[in-house]
């Protein structure tokens, strides 16, 4: 505990204890710790953790934590990959796992609403009782939040078609580093009602303000879903036919790609998922949409697959197998760890169009980087691919950044973002300049400033230091 | 002229001339006179009118602009309806209608580049012919431009399955009040690399930055179009069929409705549309997709029209009928002109399951204003209503807007908001604080304040002055 918040937070225990109630202060070495994590796997212990329970709890907290200038790192379930959550200045942790109530499913109005400790899936699932969809997927679904979710701006398999939060995001309520409480947007589809702050703190990664509240956009739920595995001799082959199912009016639902790397590594995870040994490549993909459009979408999208020399394109033939499939695409990122202990997860994006190109020159730089091990996978559809850099000493970490420096310059280069999906968070701030040049960055460091003048909130995230 | 600016302009003559060119600098008055309106009617007339080329010479013009602090009006097509490019404080005004090319398309990478002078409509016919879909489609589309369309935010016919404006702008090109010049988000279709502020400009009605290129977003375009015309005898059965529709996990292209009023207008437009007597609500409706899904779409919205007692229901039997009844819904707005000389377009969005509620709230509204005509139409799919209040004499305005004003407090205590997709100008924002509260107004404020320090975009827009 830094013993300068440890002497404030003193002094404001008992104004804490009847805001939020004892139970809800969490002072003990073994509570703080399992707050110290996220899926970044680095380890800060905050000096305490808060779980508010309501709007005004998190006021009260904040105008304290303001006044006293002290450290607020917002969390879901801390499952981000680049740091999000994690207490990297000590401080407080608002713990939202109290604010998990789904609030309002309207399905006239296409919008539901909910606190932001809502499990992802546990709204999907809720909603789908209605025969309502919430498109955004990401991998951690099963577990993350929507408050996680909006503050990332998650993205997800479904990006291609559906796109991503931010897409869906129609109102806020934010509570801001002083303690005051906004609304941002119209629980309407449409507002256009003076600048857009909902979309300013989707993607601000807690830096501007916390949400409470949630009201997102809904739609019908689509009828059908069909799922085809593809097997690919060449790497080259996969991403060709990813080009021609789009040039062909196409839009599947998922289109993911994996290598033969991440392919290694879920080989044997499921016994009813057996890749063949010349496989270098796979496609996975899901159609959605009324079931006479997905079976002629699926056939066509077959014909594509078996035009470009497909070893083998089978599909799901029920929702269990569809499962199996999906269950393993997600395994991939916990599964690399197979291959070396440490792992570095990027999340770039490039055009569609320049997806072989930068998994050629990933390829060139590896040649430069023999010690580590490289293995790609993710949403071709999008051009969103995530690199994972591999290495078995922690002390390569050095040369693992480096080689990790060397893909973004070159995602870059080809008109990419150093992050399709994930976010800056502390783990990428460094990165920050190589995409945006200083004039920029500045504007967005103002726009922080004016939100959150004495910098309580998720400091040392999304600029570097 | 005001006498300020034009001895400020007089000193800037030579430079401006060197900077575009002599003939780029138009300071006639019959050219200036040109440039004084919008589709709000107000006029209100420039000193000087400047047709810039490229993003260099937009730079420049700002650059002189900020430091002699002269008011800058961007402008397109000049077809807003809340004052948007109107130069209410003199100035110049922007014309961008030299900067109307479309830079590229991409289908491999579903995108395109375009300056902010090109005509939608030309987008949208561009891409089409790589079987390609820009969806925004205001009814403005065939005139008003890309840039104009970016900075209202603009929604139209296709809001409630496709969205709005905000939904497809990728990446921004922006010259900031100082000259400089930003690109914000990527081409790619996913990233989140800092905060976002292509959406913070988007909806900006040119009061933060110019744009100078505009990357958007596209779809495979849809195989199919069917449209539905469905009569109805009260507008509550109307209103009804949109709810079903949408319950019943049917998302039409448009769906879209006209009251009484609005339908004695265009009784007569042309010769091919005979609208029966007894006819008191319609609604318009677009089904698009693959064609068996279209097919069995619309066999359903065709059955929940039947089931709620609509007078009679016809389909566009091909491609001309169909532009005839989307010509006689585009004219409704124009035509309302032939019940009194004077109109003020509202532009009401509210959660749809309050639709009947508003309409009629805004009938009992009417009763205590009977010098006054009332018409409603609109995209009644989205919940958004064009509320238009029409006057025979200039001297009722002040009545008029008082009835107006009724109208938005209760747009506002239904959940809606004053603004869905027209913006807010000066026409509307007097009427601001009925929506957004003081400390959220002065949020946007500083965000305007620190992005245009002295107030020469666009100034006397969006916020009451």
């Amino acid at each position: 505990m830094s013993n300068a918040t440890q002497t404030k937070l003193h002094r404001l225990t008992d104004e804490l204890n009847r805001l939020i109630g004892k139970e809800n202060v969490l002072y003990s070495l073994e509570e703080r710790i399992c707050y110290a994590y996220d899926g970044s796997k680095q380890k800060c212990i905050p000096d305490v953790v808060l779980r508010p329970q309501d709007t005004q709890q998190v006021s009260g907290i904040l105008c304290l934590a303001n006044e006293y200038k002290i450290p607020v790192y917002p969390r879901g379930a801390g499952s981000g990959l680049t740091g999000g959550s994690v207490p990297i200045q000590s401080g407080m942790v608002l713990d939202f796992s109290r604010m998990n109530q789904i609030l309002e499913i309207i399905p006239e109005n296409l919008t539901a609403t909910v606190e932001p400790g809502v499990v992802t899936h546990t709204l999907q699932s809720e909603v789908a009782k209605h025969k309502l969809f919430y498109p955004p997927d990401p991998a951690s679904a099963a577990f993350s939040t929507l408050g996680g979710n909006v503050a990332e701006c998650s993205g997800g398999i479904t990006g291609l078609k559906y796109g991503v939060t931010r897409d869906y995001i129609l109102s806020l309520e934010v509570v801001l580093a002083d303690g005051s409480i906004i609304h941002t947007g119209r629980k309407t589809l449409k507002s256009v009602t003076g600048y857009d702050l909902t979309r300013l703190f989707v993607g601000s990664e807690g830096t501007l303000g916390v949400f409470t509240q949630i009201t997102v956009k809904l739609l019908p739920l689509p009828e059908k879903i069909e799922t085809l595995l593809a097997f690919f001799t060449t790497p080259e082959q996969a991403v060709r036919t990813a080009n021609q199912i789009i040039l062909n009016n196409l839009l599947p639902r998922a289109l993911e790609f994996i290598d033969k790397s991440s392919i290694d590594c879920i080989q044997g995870y499921k016994q009813e998922f057996q890749i063949p040994k010349d496989v270098h490549a796979i496609l996975l993909i899901d159609i959605d949409g009324k079931e006479t459009s997905v079976n002629i979408e699926t056939s066509l999208i077959e014909r594509i697959i078996t035009e470009n020399q497909a070893l083998k394109v089978v599909s799901a033939k029920n929702a269990k197998e569809r499962d199996i499939l999906w269950e393993v695409r997600r395994a991939i990122s916990p599964a690399l760890y197979t291959i070396a202990a440490f792992k570095i997860n990027e999340d770039i994006c490039v055009p569609r169009s320049q997806i072989l190109e930068i998994l050629q020159r990933i390829d060139e730089i590896h040649k430069r980087y023999p010690s580590l091990k490289v293995a790609n996978f993710g949403h071709i559809g999008d051009g969103n691919i995530h690199v994972n850099v591999l290495y078995k000493e922690k002390d390569q970490q050095v040369t693992a950044k480096r080689m990790i420096e060397e893909i973004l310059l070159n995602t870059i280069e080809l008109g990419g973002t150093i992050s399709g999906e994930h976010g800056i968070g502390n783990v990428k701030s460094d990165f920050m300049p190589l995409e945006i040049p200083p004039h920029e960055l500045r504007i967005m460091k103002d726009i922080k400033q004016l939100l959150d003048p004495n910098g309580i909130l998720n400091p040392g995230k999304m600029f570097p230091l």
